[in-house]
């Protein structure tokens, strides 16, 4: 807890010095960390050699294990993440909007860092090297807090981080790692709001929503996805097919990846069999009603559960439905407001479907899959939030920005 | 219980409906709300007339009583700013951005409505008519629960705004009063996320506080302001008084009025003396260290808590201070992220104090008390937020909104 308190004084203290850093800083610093994790990637591997050992000796899963392995490919792309970081615009500073009232005052709104972040992750020791990077470069700092699965790989990425700070202008201190990873500092740090002013958790929805449940600080809810692909009537077969088995199986364990598909009745009427075959050959479970089950034998009863859950698998629900309103209806029901796709050749169909679904990205012909800040072209990403203040879909450096306003006179009063 | 849990999802059953009502539509309903006050004035003062009499009986204060009167031109003025909400653009539907990515998908982003917002606020009942054409105007839905000493007032102007939508095509339960104003109910709201998106408390800081500690909704922090004018070295002694006192006595009740002067210790060599008349003369109580109050004997010894304190009041905390820097510093410790003046003829000293201060409003040669919607130009507020995330300082419509991505392909699908 000593340890949390000191971490989370220590980057508020820096907040304003941090604001003030010149972009070209900011990408030195983060050149110097690019170079640091290559010269020292011998290091990093023998200290995450000792988090997957553990794991292994723990039953972690092979998926598990996989995510938490860092080799050299992986700790090269880590490197080139942070040069890519550093190529992209300095939102800091950045006047967004200007403005002069009838008595003279000059209003300017422009854009200033957030200030102190609280990262709370699982067992990907990369997120450390990206959101420090995507921190820094918004003129935050940043307290982490990984999981101890993790926790030599991220001991050993902050220690080679900070190496590399100690040859720039940034304050080492301004990326901390939280060591201690248990539950009450974790806890403590959700109401830390003297010190921290926004938490942003990546992870499984039981990490989200112990966040959003204990938290008093501000947060940045990031993505749970139960996302729909709707094919209606007037879909044409390839597209339909494709969009679908993209949706679902180009990487089944991601939040943008499809996890209901609902048809139109005309549209299954000739296409059904097609569209279950496809998805069985790529090995998904196929989840559905008593219907569906009389003429495919191979689906499984659906439980409303089935409506609502985020498989993150091969595995996916399937309804027939009488329209595109129907459609709406049943992801207004069970969607988590994430990625949601229709595949149409009707304007008025497509129209009502993108007007009045209400998710972060809503898709006409294309796959659900591209609700990614590096597909948006936003050069990085943070995560994607389900939420709908501040920042909604994914988000990049300027979701890590606040803004103010700046009001210049010449003696003004308010009468 | 059972009435918020009905009415939280009536209003979410309506936010599909309420985003796609057209401008028209909505500046319609804004007319017959405004028309349908007018000519039920005498009843809403009837009503309100039981509220006054249960205050008086209860002791509230006279302040109390007088935010919670209502009378003719009071109900005029809530009127008038029906008809001015109408007079604003409709922000839904906004295209804020809209590129085409190298794959061919083109990506609009547009504004949509937040969806559900829970109002909670205090013995203000002016406030259930802002809110509510404010939030009808974003294409919100949203769930009143003011204070139950103005709950006869709430009622009466909720049935007359009511009656008004009867003749719209705006339904009726996209307004809606939590008659329930007991504390159990309220807590229920907060954590309602099934159904409610933001929460905007208005109020005081217990208030605020509270919803901040319980909620698991997002919330928009409006309001508390600890608010400094720090007058330096080179400040024009005509300006520095005017926008002093201005600041601090405009309307002392008020989070942008100012709580604290910090001026230059040279500064202070020739005028302090002047502006402690000035400001005794308006009936400032002053509060100081030691040093002050050894040259002037009025001056109250100021605690710890003086420097912290939103008065409210006709008081102000007083610093002697050696630098512009230790002004930054002292708002850093103190401050509330409100609203912060610099009086000064130094450029370099305005830039750095401009730059450095954490604030929502940061003032030049100008009196705090502009920070305002109304003042800002936005013709309208919905509060003043002193959170860095959504929105920060004078909220108007766009503050009532999120964004939605609508991204459209000819089939793209993932690599």
């Amino acid at each position: 807890m000593t340890e949390l308190i000191k971490k989370a004084k220590q980057a508020k203290q820096l907040t304003t010095i941090l604001s003030q850093k010149t972009e070209k800083q900011k990408n030195e610093a983060l050149f110097q960390m690019a170079q640091q994790l290559l010269a020292e990637t011998d290091f990093i591997m023998t200290e995450n050699k000792k988090d997957l050992d553990n794991g292994k000796e723990n039953g972690l899963s092979d998926g598990l294990l996989d995510r938490l392995t860092l080799n050299e490919p992986r700790i090269y792309d880590m490197a080139e993440g942070l040069k890519q970081v550093a190529s992209l615009p300095n939102p800091i500073g950045q006047e967004i909007d200007t403005f002069t009232r009838p008595n003279g005052l000059n209003i300017r709104k422009v854009r200033v860092p957030l200030g102190v972040i609280g990262m709370i992750y699982e067992a990907r020791p990369n997120v450390t090297v990206d959101a420090s990077s995507l921190c820094l470069k918004a003129g935050n700092a940043v307290l982490l807090r990984g999981s101890s699965s993790a926790i030599h790989s991220n001991k050993a990425i902050i220690e080679v981080l900070h190496r590399a700070l100690e040859k720039t202008s940034i304050p080492k201190e301004s990326l901390q790692l939280i060591e201690d990873t248990s539950r009450e500092t974790v806890t403590k740090l959700f109401t830390l709001n003297e010190y921290v002013d926004v938490l942003i958790p990546r992870g499984g929805a039981g990490l989200i929503q112990s966040v959003v449940k204990n938290a008093t600080i501000p947060v940045l809810e990031t993505g749970v996805g139960n996302c729909h692909v709707y094919i209606d009537e007037t879909a044409k077969l390839d597209m339909a097919l494709s969009i679908s088995i993209n949706s679902k199986t180009q990487r089944p364990s991601v939040c943008n990846a499809a996890e209901t598909i609902l048809v139109h009745e005309k549209w299954a009427d000739s296409h059904l069999s097609t569209l279950i075959n496809a998805l069985e050959e790529k090995n998904v479970l196929i989840f559905g009603e008593d219907d569906l089950i009389n003429s495919f034998p191979s689906v499984q009863k659906a439980t409303e559960e089935d409506w609502a859950n985020e498989y993150l698998d091969l595995k996916v629900a399937l309804k027939v439905v009488p329209s595109v309103d129907e459609a709406i209806s049943h992801i207004a029901k069970y969607g988590t407001y994430h990625s949601e796709a229709i595949i149409s050749e009707t304007p008025f169909n497509v129209e009502r479907f993108l007007n009045t679904v209400d998710a972060a990205s809503v898709y006409h012909n294309a796959s659900t899959r591209f609700t990614d800040g590096f597909e948006f072209g936003f050069g990085a990403e943070i995560g994607i939030s389900t939420q709908k203040l501040h920042a909604r879909g994914p988000m990049g450096l300027e979701a890590l920005t606040s803004t103010k306003y700046l009001v210049e006179g010449t003696g003004q009063i308010k009468e």
